[in-house]
């Protein structure tokens, strides 16, 4: 098996209706292209290629390990099994069930072959939730599903979490796709404990030696003392102290307002954190989009393989006009990279600079 | 009675011990002062000139009316009434309870000026809590002061709402300092149209025509239909639809994670509301503070008199160290001149340009 820095990295194409093959076909004409291929379907890329513009072949590869292989200037395309033969006939911009069985197919066998080690890591293009229904496919997302392929035949699948990732800032959620209310009965101990460790292994990724753990409190002021709610006091402090007692650097509970500013990494201003552990998806999200949603990465922890995804959908409104912006997805592949070539090999996290795309 | 823009801003001086004295004395060096008079102690705000370095005198005056005929270059204190005559020899630094009563009398004052029109709006500088209780004041802070102040003698108090402000974003909180798990309760019908009539209200002094008040959702992706919680549809939509009704702009409820973003006015992006209503205290403020907290202002609501104040506290760490950053405080009295001359007299808020203090 390669080094993981020599291993390319598997593109997911997503939903073929959506803006997932033309913001990958976007990404290979960037100066940042190359030591990835693409999971899909030859005849999809081949469209989302003409759609952005100019001469831009696609190649037709047969191995993960053929891509480095190709010269640079076209996308080496893995055809993915399984998947409908007019599938290029599905109209973009709206929800076709050959489009939604083929992104099942397409992240199926991206998996394997990361796991059998042909590929370093995952990034997917976006996959639409209701094509996934119209084509039967049993997952509500990408998450759920990857966590399914994650795991060994009938064995429990592994706990995963969901970081936000920009040039700035990293939050790790707690709690995501439940209401408010019952994200609060959701904050249990073993939940917070569980949610810093993944973040603390995520994080030596990026940040050398022992990544700072910022932990959020869930209520105003973190609880003011027990005044504005306790569970600070009964939950998220005993779950700061028991990551301090197994060596993570963990700190907190601080209060919400304030502590996503203060982990904040901009020039003139190094953050106090590597990482936020948030209590609720929106306290953890508002901060990374506040600058705007172009540079947002999506990042699965937990999982046996590094998976991240650009932050945001399918885009079924402009599908197709080639103007899809890849900032997001490029970002996303710039951080996989990043993650794949694991400690020791970057510094710190710098999305902006692409110093990591190697 | 002057007009409004002829009137002068009076200042409280806060807490004696904390840096309420030094960034008035500090913001008085500035170029944008002006305008303005301390209702606070003379012997503090002398010893706050020169704290902050070089000469300042402080001029004592008997009525607001005569800061203006004051030359420039020096700080017109109004002296109040049943203050410690040994207040200046309070520790700095510390709690005292010669401070707390202090700072009570020069809010007491400084508001009977302001509803007299011997002044146009109130700025206050930070006053502590604790010092509040060491001297019997029986108010956790300045807005439930300023809301029974408001208050006719036996009258309910009017309802009152927080505004956090920078130059590029504003929210007005439906909830404040209260558990997450009560905020939930505490999303009403009535207080969600009522903080939205608040925000119109105030958006309608920097905001020229109908102001855009979005309302964020309180649930992971404003409910997602039902999906993640209910409030959206049983109580936030229909107040939007009300407050639509009484001819009010509002729109929403919208995911808490992208609506301040889509909000920002920063250059390039142009904000697309003036004002975001937010259904708890994280949502609001993480934002706002996201940038840092030096230019954040806090705004009382639905007081009959424009009240502000910086966005920090006493921070008695640094107090009597002449070096606290008196941004917020300045930011505080642009935003309350601007909201003091109305809707006319100025166009976008701006208060990074200065251009409205006037």
């Amino acid at each position: 098996m390669a080094s993981p820095q020599h291993r390319p990295l598997a593109l997911t194409m997503g939903d073929a209706c959506g803006i997932g093959p033309e913001i990958i076909a976007a990404w290979f004409r960037s100066a940042e292209a190359g030591g990835a291929f693409v999971v899909g379907d030859v005849a999809v890329m081949r469209r989302a290629a003409a759609l952005t513009g100019g001469l831009l072949p696609v190649a037709r590869i047969d191995r993960g390990e053929d891509a480095a292989a190709l010269p640079s200037g076209c996308i080496p395309v893995l055809q993915a099994d399984g998947i409908a033969a007019d599938l290029v006939d599905a109209p973009l911009g709206a929800v076709d069930a050959r489009a939604g069985a083929a992104a099942a197919r397409c992240i199926e066998q991206a998996v394997a072959l990361v796991r059998a080690g042909a590929a370093a890591a995952l990034v997917t293009a976006p996959i639409h939730k209701e094509a996934f229904a119209a084509a039967g496919i049993g997952y509500p997302g990408h998450t759920e599903m990857l966590q399914a392929l994650a795991a060994a035949p009938g064995a429990v699948p592994p706990p995963v979490r969901m970081m936000l990732a920009n040039d700035e800032l990293r939050t790790v959620l707690v709690t995501i796709h439940i209401s408010l209310r019952k994200a609060i009965e959701a904050v249990t101990f073993d939940a917070v404990l569980e949610t810093i460790r993944i973040a603390d292994a995520a994080a030596r990724r990026f940040a050398p030696g022992r990544p700072r753990v910022a932990v959020a409190g869930l209520n105003p002021h973190a609880g003011e003392g027990g005044l504005f709610g306790d569970e600070e006091l009964r939950i998220i402090a005993p779950a700061v102290q028991a990551a301090r007692a197994e060596g993570i650097d963990a700190s907190g509970p601080f209060a919400p307002d304030t502590v996503f500013m203060r982990a904040r990494h901009a020039s003139g201003h190094p953050g106090e954190f590597d990482v936020v552990v948030a209590m609720t998806h929106d306290h953890g999200l508002i901060p990374v989009k506040y600058l705007g949603v172009e540079h947002g990465v999506n990042v699965t922890l937990g999982l046996p393989f590094v998976r991240t995804s650009p932050d945001h959908g399918t885009a079924f409104d402009i599908a197709g006009k080639g103007s899809a912006d890849p900032s997001s997805f490029a970002a996303a592949v710039r951080m996989a990279r990043t993650l794949a070539d694991g400690a020791g090999q970057v510094g710190e996290l710098n999305l902006a600079s692409g110093a990591s795309a190697s």
